[in-house]
């Protein structure tokens, strides 16, 4: 077969992008050039202070996504609540989420301080009245 | 370039398995044959009765484990607290976090119903006190 390395990462990177989750691409074409698999997934709740409105819900999505031009970040997706079913223990009263995967924590770090992310707070944080982050160390399956 | 749409999918599952995120390949290879991007992350938090037991954490751990074996999910990742900045809105008091994607809320349903997953609460239910669920649906950026 005559495919180059090139060719074959070329390829990794579109087949995620077509195929695999939103935001994969990044992740998978090593975009900080690692190249490594990010292990910490950084998960944040937003609850607005007018929480019926739509132009400010949008605000809030249009803002999260002006995070992706953060070098760091391997992958993010942004969210609302899913029509799941109705349990005590499901937690649908937020508004809009982001979720995003790192390397490491010492990335996270260098995302939370970074301009991009600061001009974003600045901007974004009249939307919000309540914020929970959940920040996860992935672990592999036991041997 | 001799290669053919078959080397070239088998590249993709290949590249998201050594490169992307843990489990992707599943997502990327289309493991339910639907081949569709999943656009519903289930992420679950539990607090532990034994909070600072690890045979019990490493116990629920294992039995979290025991989910990859359910069809519908697309993704699955178990993970612990990780040691980010200690700030006033990132809630670390968790002790096992587990973080799936489903096609969508109708594959989330066939999960929650599973035997497996059945099993794997009857089995696993005496070491937590406490859970949350945040079930979002991942919204693709604006056009």
């Amino acid at each position: 077969m005559e495919t180059s390395r090139r060719d074959i990462a070329t390829m990794m990177a579109l087949g995620a992008a077509g195929m695999a989750m939103p935001g994969t691409a990044d992740a998978a074409a090593g975009k900080d050039g690692k190249g490594g698999q990010p292990t910490l997934v950084h998960h944040v709740f937003f609850w607005l202070n007018n929480a019926g409105s739509q132009a400010d819900r949008d605000a809030l999505i249009a803002g999260l996504w002006t995070l992706k031009a953060i070098p760091v970040i391997r992958n993010l997706q942004v969210g609302v609540p899913a029509p799941t079913e109705q349990r005590d223990v499901v937690d649908a009263s937020y508004d809009v989420s982001e979720l995003m995967y790192f390397d490491n924590a010492a990335d996270q770090k260098i995302y939370q301080d970074h301009p991009i992310h600061q001009a974003f707070v600045a901007k974004c944080q009249h939307l919000w009245k309540r914020v929970v982050v959940y920040d996860m160390l992935v672990t592999p399956p036991a041997a």
